[in-house]
């Protein structure tokens, strides 16, 4: 009987589970070596990493980890995402990563799809991403349309002069 | 000599000053008896008051409280900013409410220029208020123009069915 968590070409299939605290330096070396965040959002990406890990589903913070499964030295991207504050079944997509060496295969889309099925478990209806015009440069609004997100907000010169805050939405539920 | 703290009619003259820990009693009055918010927004608007109680400006939450000078059982309304994390000399404005026996006495527009000039002095160039389109019917969207805001974007639906977030800013400093 041939193992499940094994694939003919040596790898392993692809699993999306919990975050753990072997996971930490994984997030932090693929947003650093994204190229794409700052120091103080590099950190900020961090910590919530840290809350979740303190305080689990209380910190507001849930985690979504895609790995080789079985493989946890194997992190190709990650996702991070809670329920909007004030708000009745919203929830932000606070952060979507997938590792250098790990873009264009769907890695993006399927941990996108992941939350949002996970979202509507919860009871949620629509999910929020907030991001930046400069990042946009890389792709990810094309990424976003294709997934279904309308950019429903602009606050120009948000992040420094010539950088907008761009704001998402998808309707998981029909208003 | 006339005590330089009393007015002719027996009131004293109004001053804005800093969070002090009496307040927090008189700011949950007021938060309650204006009839604004539920339940969860007031618990927001105390957990802030805490934060910046307990941890002073490295909350992020800085406070102006207006009251009649020297006379700390007058407090007649507050406002609760900070800077807005990931940008640069942006600052939200999270709070700011007028008792409702101190309604339309340009009480809120005074604590609105307050908090206005010390961004500046801050190196601040921006003031984001999100606020719900709900509360709008209050008149709160008029306040705010008044002042010289602009509403950027609006996220239908975000608080609940019906109840859209709005997003009104200002630039201090010409981008």
């Amino acid at each position: 009987m041939e193992p499940k968590s094994s694939s003919r070409k040596g790898h392993f299939p692809l699993g999306i589970r919990p975050l753990d605290p072997a996971d930490r330096s994984a997030i932090e070396e693929m947003v650093v070596s994204s190229g794409k965040f700052n120091a103080e959002e590099i950190a900020t990406a961090l910590e919530l990493v840290d809350e979740a890990l303190e305080k689990g589903e209380a910190s507001g913070y849930f985690f979504a980890v895609l790995e080789e499964e079985g493989q946890k030295s194997s992190v190709h991207g990650y996702a991070c995402y809670g329920p909007t504050p004030l708000t009745q079944g919203v929830y932000d997509l606070y952060w979507i990563v997938v590792g250098p060496s790990a873009q264009r295969k769907g890695y993006g889309r399927r941990l996108l799809e992941f939350v949002e099925k996970d979202v509507v478990r919860r009871g949620g209806r629509m999910v929020l991403i907030e991001t930046s015009s400069q990042e946009s440069y890389g792709g990810t609004v094309g990424f976003y349309h294709r997934a279904g997100y309308a950019l429903v907000a602009r606050i120009k010169n948000f992040y420094r002069a010539g950088d907008d805050k761009l704001i998402f939405s998808k309707d998981l539920i029909p208003p």
